[in-house]
């Protein structure tokens, strides 16, 4: 017996076709001689009708059964619907519970439930319609990254979690030890002897890959990775997690015009990859979870990125004849508002901007002619904000020495960053993306806790 | 101008094209009226061949930077190749040195390296032949994993790398922590004040997602993870790191025959997509690194895995003519020298072995009806051993509990594990594979510190 996915049913299924499927159940209606029931697999948005007729055996006892959340296999035959939302339904031959859902204490009744309350059972929260197609998206948006990338011959690395240094200096790090905390082992000097835990010095949880996809795209030309990074920052925002999924590209031989280019190809094709393969999802947050997701993803698809340098960002926000929080003078970083009102009030789509004062960007960032800016980008969208940051790395081993030592950062545990433009080093460029962030705003969710399985933020770790 | 990947024009380029192609030196031949070069640009294990005319600008200058190493641009024209071990040739019209590499200091010099030398240079070592088919083998798999899911409708689920519980109980666990290890804060009892620490409580890196997998099983149906994971176990082998990639699949609605026919499927896909994609590292492996590598993925992809249970093993192994050093009697798990004797010798073939007794397997594994076996299922490959280890997971909420008391398991933490079985449980089963772990094997690498860009061992995180 082979099931089919009630996606597949959905959109090619013909009537008189004998089928099994396999799912949870969403709702039941009992009427006289039959009852509905909506079962869900996890593989579309709409649910399947199941028509039930009396005349099954142990029908009544069956019934008692169906209720939302048990688990179910149906076979029978594809009927065309005479109802309403569905253009085809399944008559059942038969049909067997496998677990129940006690309605008494089942959390997932039928209405509608707050994101909050849904995030203290995430253990049962993607079997709502709206985590159901959070998920799927993010999946969706997983596999148009690795789609994208390979085609175009870029390896996905694979960048260590733990590391030993701090080097992008991106603040607050996890420490990871396997030392027992309740009794650190003490040097004679009082100090943490870290000769005693497993990699004989202090660890940390990564804050990016970047050095690393540096190292492998100096080898390979162009490559990229998509692995987990880690904040301790202690923010309880909307916007913030501890632990994020993050996509590095990193490309040998490129500049910053490469980098745009690459980033306004990776964008587009992102989002319409999405967008074909979850039409259904799509509409559904259009509908129910913010009004201009579909408007957004359009915008972003079928407009050429505007690309502007941050001293005419400057100039233009300078003459806007809008009042700012944050006053507008060269050498800020720019603030939210401030890319807002380029790309949403004055370009009114995704635009580019490049080369910002040094003083405001990393230390890798490679130095323009003009000594005082770098050569780095942020995307930014409308709706969106800041989606991406890149740059043309510094490639240049006396510049990136003399910016090392600039900055009072120690060259120590740099040596083999250094190594890479001490031999046959090339222009390169790259740019990061935060992965939450952009499932978070092809969806439109509000919160980045509810695009991720088991968010982790200050004080929770469940699940 | 747009540059082209050596690997396409070895294998497509047509005399008289006009190509550009940018990479790294790794020899040079210098002949009276012209000299010869070797480039690689790390899109293939050869390199392509490059003619310097003696009348090209600046030709003895430009010789002098041309050295292992450097990176260049060339453009000119592909001509047919007289030599040996190419069809094709570039004639330089123009070539340009970006980088040079001092040949006095330079580690990569024309010659066999050791692999631990390597290891100590691992931000040069992709550079060199081995360590460059090593990781484009790496990617063609990596690749191969999320092709294969995603055709069949696998999500594929992120699940999360810091947890506050250790559920499977797989022993040796890094602490993650944002309390600086100088200073812990105290209780008034003595004890770590965990109040103080990011998560509030004690936090660990996964050993595992297959918990988490499972959840998103009970929505989606098919799910996979493949995300890094962590032991803290100090053994220095070539077959341990503390951070190494895991792939688990796992499905809704299926028993352990499906499960085992899932795996035998995607190791055989595994194997045939890596071999489709890396025909050049696959052979550069059987001939320089281990003779056998080809043979034993022409048994895996040629040949119907054998499935004999736990039991028939063991009646095997009893009537074996050869002496083991580990005593063969029921209960006791295989080691790898029956795994072996099973594999290579009785069956010269990759078998299934299922239904061990539950007192050597983990909690969640499906008590059989014998009340002494579990569903579980060890894939064992010729020349590899055991490559992945799975089982019907029990989805009887009284059975599972009944199984976590008897182990003196604490239920507490585990409540969302249960609540699968409290609400619409269903069958459902999955596998584990550790990747580092095929790609020692499909590539024949001895030590598993080589198949993966920054190893992190004992003492070991540098990079």
């Amino acid at each position: 017996m082979v099931t089919r996915r009630i996606v597949e049913l959905l959109r090619n299924g013909q009537p008189d076709e004998s089928v099994t499927i396999q799912g949870w159940v969403r709702t039941k209606r009992e009427l006289k001689d039959f009852s509905f029931m909506e079962v869900n697999d996890g593989s579309s948005l709409a649910n399947l009708q199941v028509v039930l007729d009396a005349s099954l055996p142990d029908y009544e006892q069956l019934l008692k059964k169906i209720n939302t959340g048990a688990s179910v296999e149906v076979s029978g035959t594809l009927v065309a619907s005479v109802g309403k939302g569905q253009t085809i339904e399944l008559k059942a031959d038969s049909a067997q519970v496998y677990g129940e859902a006690d309605p008494e204490t089942y959390p997932l009744q039928k209405k509608r439930h707050s994101f909050e309350f849904l995030r203290n059972i995430s253990h049962l929260r993607s079997r709502t319609n709206t985590l159901g197609a959070v998920f799927r998206v993010r999946n969706a948006c997983a596999a148009a990254i690795h789609q994208f990338f390979q085609d175009r011959g870029f390896l996905w690395i694979h960048s260590p979690i733990i590391t030993a240094s701090d080097c992008e200096g991106a603040g607050e790090l996890f420490t990871v030890t396997s030392l027992d905390l309740n009794k650190i082992p003490k040097t004679p000097q009082g100090e943490v002897d870290y000769s005693q835990d497993f990699f004989g010095k202090p660890a940390y949880l990564t804050v990016s890959g970047q050095l690393q996809a540096e190292v492998m795209a100096m080898a390979f030309q162009n490559v990229y990775t998509f692995g987990p990074t880690f904040r301790a920052e202690n923010s309880n925002t909307s916007r913030h997690l501890a632990e994020f999924w993050m996509v590095e590209p990193e490309m040998a031989f490129c500049d910053l015009e490469g980098d745009q280019n690459l980033a306004e190809e990776f964008l587009k094709y992102m989002f319409q990859y999405v967008l074909d393969r979850c039409p259904e999802d799509m509409e559904f947050f259009n509908k129910w979870v913010d009004q201009t997701v579909l408007a957004t993803a359009d915008n972003i698809i079928n407009n050429e990125f505007e690309r502007i340098t941050y001293t005419e960002a400057i100039n233009l926000l300078e003459k806007a004849d809008k009042k700012f929080e944050f006053p507008v003078q060269w050498g800020i970083d720019l603030q939210s508002e401030h890319e807002r009102y380029l790309a949403e009030e004055l370009f009114k789509k995704p635009l580019i901007v490049t080369n910002y004062p040094k003083e405001i960007k990393a230390f890798y960032m490679r130095l323009n002619d003009d000594g005082k800016t770098v050569a780095a980008m942020d995307v930014l969208a409308p709706k969106i904000g800041e989606i991406i940051g890149g740059s043309q790395r510094e490639e240049r081993f006396a510049v990136l020495e003399e910016r090392i030592q600039a900055l009072d950062m120690e060259t120590d545990s740099l040596w083999w960053y250094l190594d890479l433009r001490r031999y046959g080093t090339v222009p390169h460029a790259g740019f990061g993306l935060g992965f939450e962030r952009i499932v978070q705003f092809m969806t439109g969710m509000g919160n980045i806790r509810d695009v991720i399985p088991f968010p982790r933020t200050p004080l929770s770790a469940d699940f």
